[in-house]
Parts: structure tokens; C-alpha cells; sequence
């Protein structure tokens, strides 16, 4: 696992493209939108864009965003977005090491709470995060501006 | 609506224990915690703690989070995060009114998506952010560390 670069892009577009909700969402014929992206979260010290490396090849990759709060006593909290397993790599728990990396980090960024949203129609993902001691607490709301 | 100082750090503490759920997790008689964290909110350009105000009284707040991102061709999204009205403030659409300030400061800071969780158990709130035009299209899962 380590700090994703510019030119681990391709990989990780490539991951976020190839999944049902994806397919739709992302063009990864476009590399200049995802290189101003990269570039917006690569200067934010709140963001830390991580991948997973095999054998030399990018296979996983999450996002996580360390956000300070005042509610629960001032707790910083840390949120886990785009998380993708490329599929060569599926079924052998690196999706458990991806999400124990951002449990692990968010402690190390003195979070107390670590938390994300998943698709409700991604049903294998829910039994994942509960695995994983995850609670399905709340309902996700999303707008599209 | 006005960006939060620390001079309203008792309203907003305040708000934040008066409820059901918040009355378990804060401690407003300990000032410091929330003073800590208000200086950390403070410092980060992606962190938007505004307050509404009323006749010189601080009657509501919330919390927005700018996040940078790869996924859905490099887009930003905005979090809501703290949504509180006073209780003598309730019932004449303060709340749309923060809500609706969140969603066109989110569109200003080049957003294409803003979101939020709501605990399972308000239901109440559920029915207003779908009156708002969010939709529940995800579940939300949180750890404590």
C-alpha cells in the first residue's frame, strides 16, 4: 500500500470504469479531467489517495478524507470513498487490507470515528463492511447538482 | 448565514447536545475540546462551518465539506455534516433555508454531487431531505475506533 502518483491514474481509472455503476460514470479517454483531479487532491494534506501494488501492478485503490468536526466532542472523522479491487486481484482479501490500511491510518490521523457510504444496490459490499465491524447506521442521501 | 466564529462556539455546542442522540455525545461544559477542533475546522480552505442568525441570536448550523476526487470523471462532492436549528427556531424552514445555502455553496465551489447520511432512526429528517431533493440511494456505515 502506498501514496498514489500520477502515474498510477490509468490503473485507478481503469478500476473505477470497470464495475456496473462505473461503466456509466467514468471516461477513462479523458486523462486530463482525472489529472486536475489528482492534482486538486495531491495539495489537500486532508486526502490521502492510496493504492495497492502486486507484483508491480496497481490493484487496488481507496480515498480517504480526514474532516475535523465539532460534534462528538470535536472528533475528526475520516471518510472511505472509491474503493475498487481490480478484478485479476479479487478473492483473496485485498479488499480487507485496503480497508484496514484507512482504519489503521484514520487511528494514526487521531480519527474516532471512520465511516462510508455504499450503493444500495451492492449488496456483496454490505456483508463486506459488516464483516469488517462496520454498522449500517444511517441512509445515505445524494444530489447531483 | 455567516461563516461560525469562535464566539459562537456555545450556541453551536449547545445546538449540537439538544437532541436525542447528541445529548449522550457531548460535553458542553468542557469548552476546550470544541475550541481544539474549531481552530483545526478553521485552518482547512475545504471546511465551510456556517451559522444562521437571527435577531442576533445563533439559531442553526451546519458543516460542509469540499472533497476533491477521481471517481465520476475527477468530480468535487460536498459533505453536509452537523445540521442543527435551534429548537425555538423550528418549523418555519430554517433548515431548507441551510440546506439550500449548503447546496449553492457546493455548486460555487464547482461540486457536481453533495451528500450526506442521516441516522436510521430520524425519520423525520429522511422525509426532509427527500423533500429537498436527495435521494436515499445508499446506506451509510460508520466504525467507532
Amino acid at each position: 500500500m502506498r501514496r498514489a502518483t500520477p502515474e498510477d491514474l490509468p490503473a485507478i481509472v481503469g478500476m473505477l470504469a470497470d464495475d456496473h455503476l462505473g461503466a456509466e460514470r467514468e471516461s477513462p479517454d479523458e486523462p486530463a479531467v482525472y489529472r486536475a483531479a489528482f492534482d486538486r487532491l495531491d495539495k489537500d494534506p486532508n486526502q490521502h489517495l492510496v493504492v495497492a501494488e502486486r507484483d508491480g501492478a496497481t490493484v487496488g485503490t481507496l480515498q480517504l478524507t480526514v474532516i475535523p468536526g465539532l460534534s462528538r466532542r470535536g472528533s475528526t472523522r475520516a471518510l472511505i470513498e472509491a474503493v475498487r479491487v481490480h478484478t485479476d486481484a479479487r478473492g483473496d482479501g485485498l479488499g480487507t487490507r485496503l480497508i484496514e490500511w484507512a482504519i489503521e491510518e484514520s487511528r494514526r490521523q487521531g480519527c474516532v470515528l471512520v465511516q462510508l457510504t455504499s450503493d444500495a444496490t451492492r449488496v456483496d459490499a454490505h456483508r463486506f463492511y459488516e464483516r469488517l465491524g462496520f454498522e449500517a447506521s444511517h441512509l445515505g442521501f445524494k444530489m447531483m447538482l
